[in-house]
């Protein structure tokens, strides 16, 4: 497993074409309007085709992978809501009636439900990459041993590469109850913010359940003091669904398929991901801002600009979906907007040229 | 005229319907999703169905109205492109290879494109509302008249009234070189921003030609000092444009079709909207925060938080579009989402009344 992970990252292009951000400035500027007008949606346009490695991007096929496990930390009392849940809106993703498949559908986004460890007797309509009936209880003990992080990151690092070959632009969430804590605990462990910092309401917890969450925190990052790598914090706070994605994004990228990164806990799964790979960030881009609090930190920390802020906080790959949604637009403009010289409009340029 | 518009201003609704509101809050708070996990758009969905007075807006007919006109100040080199753009541009939109054409045909948008005032021969493909052949410099005299400003407005409540009668949702946009300079002058007048504050660099001045539309800003004002209320100020700074698309938001709010406005050049058509109607902020939303550093300023001033902050400065509409993507996705999860109910997916409400 190790091995197929270090070739993965060994293969992750180093840097990008500069001929091909110039081509890609060049056709913008070709096109009606004031140069750079388009703002974010210019930039985007050169890191897509970067990514691609063409000057004409497409967004033509577009994926969405929501990875699902359970957290044994959950008994703790660090959720408003039962581990059932987390099957339970499984069940719901496959049926078609979760915010991600409205969103999906809306966008024309092919979506995908792993169960990389949900509790309970096997699901229909996933992909089965169940790595076991949910993680341990990170206060007591390591939520997953070291082999099962690893196998976790590589299954997604396959998920990934299959992507890769089907899609032009991918997008990751996840469903997980007690998964935000699972993130906090990350966010701790690789960046040296404190639980306060790291620690937010989550799906909806109360005043006391957020000091339960910080307590539990606290503890869990004592007796796991030792953890500071990723693969080592990953396979001590979890979860299962958080390592596969890490690994997706990690796959993706050696394949160069773009991927769109939705909230704060797939934002944990690119710190992971970064920790193994230091210009993962190159390969992604960040779908919005979540109201979950620490997770301006942890943009904030990887130096990311989301595309969206809208103070979502619903996982699953909603945030994710609607940031594909700007990026499509983008393409949409740089694609099919008439030139200076095919709609016979004065340039600026031009005229100062003259 | 004065009578179509005040009659239009005693049409537009007083406050909106506290039942549809609990109506539209409790179906939110019934679907597959923590309660308030999808931000904003659950509120602005929540604004949608008091605009439109039913517990299930609608937004499956949408339109896009774009304002054109010429403007006497670009006498005065307040923008780097010629007057001719203006017109050039207008065409561009009649065949369909502009930014805003790109946008509305990927939403499903129909496209309107009002001349209000262009320059030279009469255009072919638009709704032709011509005032005038461009304004008159306002640095020199007044833009308009008062009759035309009337007129203007009014010829824009006629539009916004008939767009009600055949969509869902508006959008508005425009295009008018130099118009960014009238827009600034209104926020002066208007708002009592200075011009430092209220003049940016626009399709693109150097600095320069900032320094420069800061002067025409000043003294223009000392020689208008006494057009302080929203037709007067409308009257001396221009443009037919801008006058007309405050008609529109007006004409639109008295039908209940709510409007999203675009950019700072909109959002000087809003300022002069409200100060003819104090209250019309309740039927518009704001599509996206510009790069043209005084919209903040303006946004500001109104207490609008907009839906997108892409750093666009384009015009044309382009922002109230991408702003009407971001409303529609909104809709349809409130449309097609599973209830808890419906999927069988434990409420944490649920639960704690166990």
């Amino acid at each position: 497993m190790w091995h197929t992970i270090e070739q993965t990252i060994a293969e992750i292009p180093r840097g990008y074409s500069l001929e091909t951000e110039q081509a890609v400035r060049a056709r913008w500027d070709s096109l009606t309007k004031p140069r750079g007008s388009l703002g974010a949606l210019e930039l985007e346009v050169v890191r897509l085709a970067q990514i691609q490695n063409r000057a004409m991007p497409s967004v033509d096929r577009q994926c969405l992978y929501v990875f699902c496990g359970d957290h044994g930390v959950t008994a703790e009392g660090v959720s408003p809501y039962p581990s059932v849940v987390t099957r339970e809106m499984v069940k719901n993703f496959v049926r078609g009636g979760a915010a991600i498949n409205v969103l999906c559908r809306h966008f024309g986004i092919k979506t995908f439900v792993v169960d990389a460890g949900v509790g309970g007797p096997r699901l229909e309509g996933v992909l089965d990459r169940r790595i076991a009936e949910g993680t341990r209880s990170f206060l007591r003990e390591a939520a997953m041993s070291r082999e099962q992080a690893e196998l976790s990151v590589a299954q997604g690092i396959e998920l990934g590469r299959d992507a890769a070959s089907h899609f032009d632009l991918a997008g990751v969430g996840e469903m997980g109850i007690g998964n935000s804590t699972s993130a906090s605990a990350l966010l701790c462990a690789l960046t040296g913010a404190t639980p306060a910092e790291a620690a937010g309401t989550g799906a909806g917890l109360d005043e006391a359940g957020l000091q339960r969450k910080r307590d539990v925190l606290s503890a869990a990052l004592e007796l796991h003091r030792a953890e500071r790598d990723g693969m080592g914090a990953l396979a001590a706070f979890g979860g299962f669904e958080i390592a596969m994605m890490a690994g997706f994004i990690l796959g993706a990228a050696s394949r160069r398929l773009p991927v769109v990164i939705d909230g704060f806990i797939s934002g944990a799964s690119f710190l992971v991901a970064r920790t193994l790979c230091e210009n993962i960030g190159d390969s992604v881009f960040f779908g919005h801002r979540s109201a979950e609090l620490a997770h301006a930190r942890l943009l904030q920390e990887v130096g990311a600009r989301p595309l969206l802020d809208l103070g979502m906080r619903l996982g699953e790959g909603t945030g994710a979906a609607m940031g594909m949604g700007v990026l499509t637009s983008g393409v949409k403009l740089y694609h099919e907007m008439a030139t200076f010289a095919e709609a016979s409009v004065s340039d600026v340029k031009n005229e100062e040229a003259k």
